[in-house]
């Protein structure tokens, strides 16, 4: 069973998971680079664990599936509670490891797909949210996508996964402490704030509907790093109207396009901000999207400081992506 | 000029620096991949800027070379005064970035060096915080190594780098901070806890002698992570002795040296965590070096959340290196 270790300088958690290094790699000598064996392709459903959730396609088949993951992270045995161990903390790898296998089709890009296709994976995440949430061990649940090779992908077709944790991780706390601290200071959401700066400065947005602004964040880690903010106010990706799904879609299939049309050969990783799942709606903290794009080896530098250099600038990323213009690593 | 951009949210600084996207790369098609240009050489000091410091060599030559990087992070000209951007601060990125070049030979890797010369490397980044912290604007200095393309290394030739910076980063204050949380609980400082627990476990200890400690951590975030600890307490590493630089480079000679022989051309960082240099010795904090192997790409997880998942236990990670196995990525 997988276990979870607390650093005791950071209070930052690391899973141990040994089993979680056999699993296959497509991108490694001998990998399935060919396709024939992707456990994600219609026909092999045999090679996953069961269905746990999926959309009906044409002919009896499937358009969606989420089934568990194969080398799960987390396992849902054991108990979340905390052990000590001489002058560490432990605990068991208790939670949940989902993948949602985004379509039939092998080599399709999300963004190659409808915006009705890219709604229903969006609403897939939000149902199993809710599901995964009524077990109350569970505090956090991550829903992430890793395209490409460069961006820790270790299988090609298109799918996402969802990670369901016994605690709220470091990062996430730091990022709601740090909105509550402005929310103190100036009484108002430090999101809905750059919403409204960024609409207003203009040079950053890269896509916008009614619903969702895309931008390229003012203090950009990554080169091309991009947001997608909804514009209304929730703490919680899965509280948010089912409807307003279509919309998210819409500008995340833009910024994704924009994204791919510029930087050939894209990786990147795509991350959902929302607060913890047992926790309310709060004044402070707003779901949001991060889209971090793998163009180079994150250094040394980067690793041992959480203090970034980027050679591109945000506004110069921003007219990039706009101008449609091709940009050479 | 570089600016220095703070995310609003977490209080994370970025260094935007467009001028460093033209650096060459070997590992780039079309870079200086066979050597023969490679401006670390001896023969081609004209290829770099005018040296800071050098150790003399046989026959009139360099063993050892400091010199400016060509294409800084920060430059010494701007203020290291706050202004606002709208919602946002920034500041100019004024700082100082030198590139260690450790030795004239070009495919020399550090763990083949004999522990003097790298105790020379060791003792020529001691001297180089002392002169540079003279300046007021500096609070932090950070010293690290990029080895290998996986860890983000743009030319082979064997080089640490040096950044003067005008702000401690944020990982940096948020370590010092668990440190001190950890004195106030229990009065005693983390890392010499961790020294004492880990020579009395030994199933996680790579290399000791008098002085030091390189052990795989417990809460290692990458498989094969290591740690090396001062066993005798100081906040600041330029401030030991001169005279234990042998003892430090003999521990870090033996651990790289294992890492290298159990991982089959081994990329990894290599990063000095040290207190901010213009604060005082500190009972809560204590120096240390972390050397991160870059086997895989860090997926999305690990970016999103600072929960890491770890395939190879620190102790399986320990008994591999210290019997010498070649472990298969």
């Amino acid at each position: 069973m997988p276990e979870i270790r607390k650093d005791p300088v950071f209070g930052r958690w690391v899973i141990i998971a040994s089993e979680r290094g056999l699993r296959p790699n497509e991108f490694r000598p001998g990998g399935a680079g060919d396709g024939h064996a992707c456990p994600f392709c219609a026909g092999n459903e045999a090679l996953t664990p069961p269905v746990i959730y999926s959309l009906p396609g044409p002919a009896g088949g499937w358009r969606l599936r989420v089934v568990r993951n194969k080398f799960p992270a987390l396992t849902s045995e054991g108990s979340s509670d905390n052990r000590r161990e001489g002058i560490y903390n432990r605990m068991d790898g208790m939670g949940f490891h989902e993948v949602v296998i985004e379509t039939p089709e092998h080599g399709r890009l999300l963004e190659e797909m409808p915006v009705e296709a890219i709604a229903d994976v969006l609403k897939t995440f939000m149902l199993r949210i809710k599901e995964i949430k009524k077990d109350p061990r569970i505090k956090y649940v991550m829903i992430f996508k890793n395209h490409g090779r460069n961006a820790g992908a270790s299988l090609l077709h298109p799918h996402s996964q969802i990670i369901a944790m016994p605690m709220a991780p470091l990062r996430v706390m730091q990022e709601i402490d740090g909105a509550a601290d402005y929310h103190i200071e100036r009484g108002t959401c430090v999101f809905c704030d750059i919403v409204t700066e960024e609409i207003s400065f203009k040079r950053r947005v890269v896509a916008e509907n009614s619903s969702f602004l895309a931008v390229t964040p003012y203090a950009s880690r990554f080169s091309f790093e991009t947001w997608i903010l909804p514009k209304k106010h929730f703490s919680h990706f899965e509280n948010i109207p089912e409807t307003e799904a279509g919309a998210l879609a819409e500008v995340l299939k833009t910024a994704l396009g924009k994204l791919s049309a510029s930087l050939p050969d894209l990786s990147y990783n795509l991350i959902v901000h929302s607060m913890p799942v047992q926790e309310p709606e709060a004044e402070h903290f707003h779901w949001h999207i991060e889209i971090m794009p793998k163009l180079t080896h994150v250094a040394g530098f980067e690793w041992g400081t959480g203090f970034y250099i980027n050679t591109v600038s945000p506004e110069d990323a921003a007219e990039i992506l706009n101008t449609g213009q091709t940009y050479k690593i």
